[in-house]
């Protein structure tokens, strides 16, 4: 097992620094240039940043941008976070079992190091989206993992197929087996299990990257990240100007009821960060500005 | 352990079947009553009723029955079930840890039924509420459980204690532990853990109760499920036709989601309910009608 040196560590929390600097003005910039549509005579919406911190006695924190009421944008979060210190017993426990991670009791701690990004949209018309990419480091083991997938409120068949070529293409350029692994699990992991439905129209996941290559399992988390700017944003301009109905808008707001059951009740990010003492406004700013179960 | 006979256990069904109709009669009595007030002009709420399934080859089903957009209650569903069958492998797991349970993988079936309500009422005036009472059976234990959980939008002291001093007046007669306990247990049971708060002010929370006395533990149950509407009536009455403000009706939607999260994170019955295979439109009822995370 090749382990992520402290080097490297201080390279991929820089490199999450940049992607959400990079995200945030590319959204700013869609806000900016929204000169027609429903929401057009709204002041663009900015960012809104606040530092983040853990509960006392835990190590790290991070920084929540979050932009609402914007003109394209109802309510998006980019929160990127270093956090570190001992394994609760929980985690602990969960990583005993694993093979891979023999020798974890002996030294319980961690480091990682993300990005995450969560958009509600004004617009029925534009998917509401996520992207997250992350290191996660202990003494024994570390590892990449990550994804994006696409949740529209009303599927557009071609807006998934590129979203998906898109993905396909940036996993290609890695392993020609990355793409359909990586798909499989999205389709797996954002399954609402109660409902027997995904979330939405899936996109790739992948966890417990470690090739023996460190150089290109980060070069691939970085691709994945400018892979979702890519995917998204043209979907974005093609429909932010339409207007919609308010039975399109009732839709809507039913999705993301579910959106937010499947981040409540499986997602294992929220689990994790809010078991790990990080500030809940942060974990939850993945929750929709309004949501209805009628 | 004194165990429930069939014979009690279709007392309990059809006592929860006749809780279930006097508490819907209560409720479209408010309904038609309510001559003043911001939804006096809606024709008054009334319950619809479905038949609930669980998945096929699980045993048992219910009656949920919802009352939507009235003129007092925005959502209120009362929902009763019967439910029987071969305990899930998690389930089971989770029993076979408890010292009174030994011997439950030798014939891991259960039985159980209840009775399950939530209202979120139109005005952030008049508290949301939750009330529910159950019997669990399997061959080597059974037990009653349940409780019943004030949820105001705005807190009124002098509403607060009004709904306890009739929540301890129904304990005191069984026991005078039973009040001070059940309210710890719903002090610490409705604790929202990631924000270190209560989700409303409290109530009583009982679980695994078995005295030796079925005929008292079924008693006390019962009186439980009519203490509840003595305790929230008035409350509903005091308060349906006051107006109110736009900036109270965005603190109830606030206080929603966060109602939402502890249910989907937290709250045993509706993990059980998920996971039994029961359906999920109605496990998820309880859920609010439009909620917010600005």
């Amino acid at each position: 097992m090749v382990l992520a040196s402290q080097k490297q560590k201080e390279e991929v929390e820089n490199w999450f620094s940049n992607l959400r600097n990079e995200i945030c003005m590319s959204f700013e910039n869609i806000e900016n240039n929204q000169s027609t549509g429903p929401h057009c005579d709204l002041p663009p919406g900015k960012f809104e940043l606040t530092e983040t911190k853990r509960d006392e006695g835990s190590g790290g924190g991070g920084l929540m941008s979050v932009m609402r009421g914007g003109r394209v944008f109802e309510k998006v979060g980019v929160n990127i976070s270093t956090v570190y210190g001992k394994l609760n017993p929980l985690m602990q426990k969960s990583m005993a079992s694993r093979k891979e991670m023999t020798g974890i009791e002996d030294n319980p701690i961690f480091w990682a190091s993300g990005i995450s990004l969560v958009a509600h949209m004004n617009s029925p018309k534009v998917p509401a989206v996520h992207m997250n990419t992350r290191m996660f480091w202990t003494p024994v083991a570390s590892w990449f993992g990550g994804g994006t997938d696409l949740n529209p409120m009303i599927e557009v068949a071609e807006e998934t197929k590129f979203f998906h070529k898109v993905l396909k293409k940036t996993c290609d350029k890695y392993n020609p087996e990355y793409y359909p692994k990586y798909k499989k699990w999205a389709d797996e992991y954002f399954l609402i299990k109660h409902w027997n439905e995904t979330r939405g129209v899936g996109g790739i996941f992948f966890d417990d990257l470690n090739t023996g290559n460190w150089n290109a399992d980060f070069n691939f988390t970085k691709d994945v990240g400018k892979a979702f700017l890519a995917a998204y944003v043209p979907l974005c301009e093609k429909n932010q100007a339409n207007s919609w109905t308010d039975a399109e808008r009732e839709v809507q707001l039913i999705k993301r009821g579910k959106y937010a059951e499947f981040n409540l009740v499986y997602d294992r990010g929220t689990h994790f960060g809010l078991q790990s003492g990080h500030d809940p406004s942060a974990v939850l700013m993945s929750l929709p500005p309004v949501a209805k179960w009628p």
